[in-house]
């Protein structure tokens, strides 16, 4: 019977403008070592800096919202191509765009499967969550630049403490009053709780540095109780 | 330049099982007459009573919430199909199956455009949004079986008032403990909300009687304020 | 060498109004064993009570007997989406929609592939007559709530013998006079004769209670020949 | 409101090995014509002589005959883009594959749209059946290569006589006995007489040199009568 | 009859690291303008900064030059949605991924139709060669960050002279040498001149600034003869 | 690790009209053998008489060159599905339409797969180029009715010398002057050329009897050399 992890790659990973791709690098490294373990992986990339600024310049031309999500959209799948690259022949070459060619890429193929956002007024949180859900994954990993959930946002408040667990409903709280606004998805929104939440989908929270050993079942970030 | 607006017609108009399809019947009656005061109209039809005897079974034989929400979608769609029956000759005869089509519809047609679910995680409330988003709607109007939003949920406590406009904070509080699982989504979802906050789309709550009322600038109903 | 079986399943089984998702789970159970057997499973799901429903209503709105096709085909599918949850992870999770989608989901994947209608003007019998041919099928059992062919129809005419075997053009005749209306295809209709016999496909008509019987090779309802 | 008239452009008409392309120039002032009168037409374009020498290799190479008729789609598309080619900025530029492909150009657009096959089991007699009835369409004029309808195989018996008139029920009859192979699908088949049947679609069967006249609502070919 | 114009838009126009939207907006303007005189416009929108930073890091991750094609065309569809969004309600809402999807555009809306990409192996100037013959367009105008066709590569040489005509061959030996690898495509690549050459479209290569007056007849940049 | 070998299969073993298809049958033997030898086999077929008699009628007709590219495509699909049948259970049942395609069906099935043309503005010839560049397959072969290149053609000058290898930018040379309408695409042209040389595929060119060999890795026909 397989195992599957899904693990949402956080845009801050394809931050090309500021980083180079070391740390797409570093999370395929991850990903192939998880395979290795017997994990059966699906990835879905985030948006990142350049997301931010074609939806930035699209917003300043007059474009809806929902087109600067598709916007965002065309760029997460950008980031998983990078990802696909990186990954080699261990990759499923083709980037699903509907939770039906995810479902059957999974069904054809063991290859580690990588997609980006699927639809606007979703978040890629939201596909990551969907996704864990249709396969039946065994836990999601979020993973992100901070190092799990805080009492409040560490890069405002140093003195915002770092969370080993978190009640879903709690996490809906701290979250709220975020905002919604195209490309400022925020690290776990609402819609993707409630999927976790309905599903009861085992999640942590915590860096792109950490996703094997996550997967190695260690206690590392945050984990989401229900 | 095109006025449009998109009417969210909810699941229990296509309660076929208690009601037969006088519903259906009235409600393109109205849009038909929305269309002729000038407005572009695309409607965006909910699930029911058998998309509720689906989504029962199919839990029950253990599918994903995620397909419970694919099963939903198919209902909606074939509800979509019956309101284009209704609409005979003036409505487009092909159902969108993703914004894209939506728009590709929209600029290549003026008939009305009926469409049903997008996605898993998304409600039919959060398509219609993301559709008056798309298109700059002027207003969405969702019409159901209540007449507009009421402090409490009338069904349970008579006392409870309708409201004549709340703001969308308000009701966020009202809709929250609602849960979340697939089929049950509540008349305005924090989603869909979230939506209509983000690109202040003027938005009326009313019964499917008062559709065509309300395009016609009637208070009725209860209001959407930002 | 692969031994395709390709199983009608009569939409009958998907009456969910009267009789709840037993035998769903009962025919799944049968496909389950004939996977065990050796056997690569395709079952083609008919509509059922609800299709009835859905396409009595759009007719009486005044909807072209090819839309009534078109929503039949919706139901069909949402019926594959229940057989597919019983299956569980031995199905193939995504529903074909084109014969050419069924030959790529054969040639990727060994799971029991699921599907429904595919076009106006086709029944789900010639749809599986279709897929048989394509595939190379051994056998095609047609599942359905009476036992077999019958000298007449046994509802009407208690006085009706069951054949053990019957020519094709012999049951054509039998067929003839049937009348063509959509969501009233009978048993088995003309085009999916035509095709079992361009293909001389071993067929069987039984109940479904005894498709995994007729796969094992019992003699189980009434053979067609050519 | 619209009248659209569905012209099947019988296979003959591309038999570009013997004749060259002056039928189809032919066929395609016709429609222009027609759509002067204020016809909005469909054509729904034959096999012809290319599509059976590959039917014929295909079958020598052992095909399925659903594979076969995925060949001779495949031509007919091929015939239809010639016709489009004869009808220059008057035709639709693309080719519908489904039949929702049909009616989203017919709803956008008032060019001659142009279409072959659409599914293995079909005929494009059939097709073009599925086209009337979707539409709504006034009449079905089947163009081929004789002037209607004749008591028997004009040329295998001389002395057979063509009718003015005939019931679709004794059409079947004379059509009986035909055989059902890809590729050799007589001018009227089962299903497409099945199609025309329930929706009682004014039908005509003549030869190509006459469409304009039989649009015209010259008594020419053969009518079909219910 | 109408006349169609295809306006190549130099991915430079999307360079956003280093110039913001303006020049986006100056493009869009003139289109604009250009439909005011009666141009049905299709615009193709190419690369920039953003694609060459992709694609030199999904280089080094080591993905195949095909796989950097199809992430070069995922940012040329990016700038495509900024400069629909620029054209606001003017521009065609979805952008076409193929050909087909082109032509079908086209006939059914006289909006702007915008598009990037296509297919691997093939630039955007080609792509809007065979936009401009499919369509049967009278021009075709390359807008890029130089005024026309220069003896040698102005940037390099300062004496190089710019050319008022070119002729095709005369220009292909001029680009010979330029190498080809994906997100270096020069202005105009063989394969896009052997199109133009096929069908002796009328073209024009110019500056951004100056698409109008290309378009309304002025004689600017360079034209190519055959 | 899988070893892909893409073999372009030349338009004349299809020309039906003047062979039949024992080519056909011949070619397929060598693919199965190849697999055989532990090859995974991509084949793309180019279009025959077939196509050439087509693509004349439609141009005489007035269609454009990209639509004649278009009816060539379909052409290559006709045989692609002919050479389908002739490997019958090898080769996988449906002809990718996208280079994306043909990546899922290669990562999910171990068939042999078969593919003809893509889009207008690529010859087959290319195709079979960016097949090879994706999968990164070992070795293209060009099978062809000559067995190699020749220093001049060979059917016109009969003192033309036979290449052991070439370089790619003398076999451009070599091709200059070739021209360039849609169905004429000589034996390698400029597109693919560029394409195998930015990706340094090793490729030969030899006639179609000697695929297998090629693939033994016998020195036949003419390399081309980076």
């Amino acid at each position: 019977m397989d195992r599957f992890a899904v693990v949402k790659v956080s845009g801050a990973v394809f931050d090309l403008l500021d980083r180079g791709n070391e740390m797409v690098r570093g999370v395929a490294e991850q990903l192939r070592a998880a395979r290795d373990l017997g994990w059966r992986v699906v990835a879905v990339t985030g948006g990142g800096n350049v997301a931010r600024i074609y939806i930035r310049a699209a917003r300043d031309l007059g474009a809806s919202e929902a087109a600067l999500d598709e916007l965002g959209i065309l760029i997460t799948r950008a980031n998983a191509e990078l990802l696909i690259a990186a990954l080699g022949n261990l990759a499923y070459p083709s980037v699903p765009r509907t939770l039906d060619e995810l479902l059957a890429a999974s069904a054809s193929s063991r290859d580690i499967i990588v997609m980006g956002g699927l639809q606007p007024g979703q978040s890629t949180n939201a596909v990551a969550a969907l996704a864990a859900e249709s396969l039946g994954a065994e836990i999601l990993v979020n993973a992100t630049d901070v190092d799990g959930v805080y009492t409040e946002d560490p890069r405002r408040n140093p003195s915002a403490t770092k969370l080993e667990a978190v009640r879903v409903d709690e996490l809906m709280r701290i979250l709220d009053g975020s905002g919604h606004r195209a490309g400022t998805y925020e690290l776990l929104d609402h819609v993707s709780l409630r999927i976790l939440e309905r599903s009861r989908i085992p999640a942590v929270v915590t860096s792109y540095s950490r996703i094997l050993d996550a997967l190695r079942g260690e206690r590392v970030g945050t984990r989401i109780l229900y």
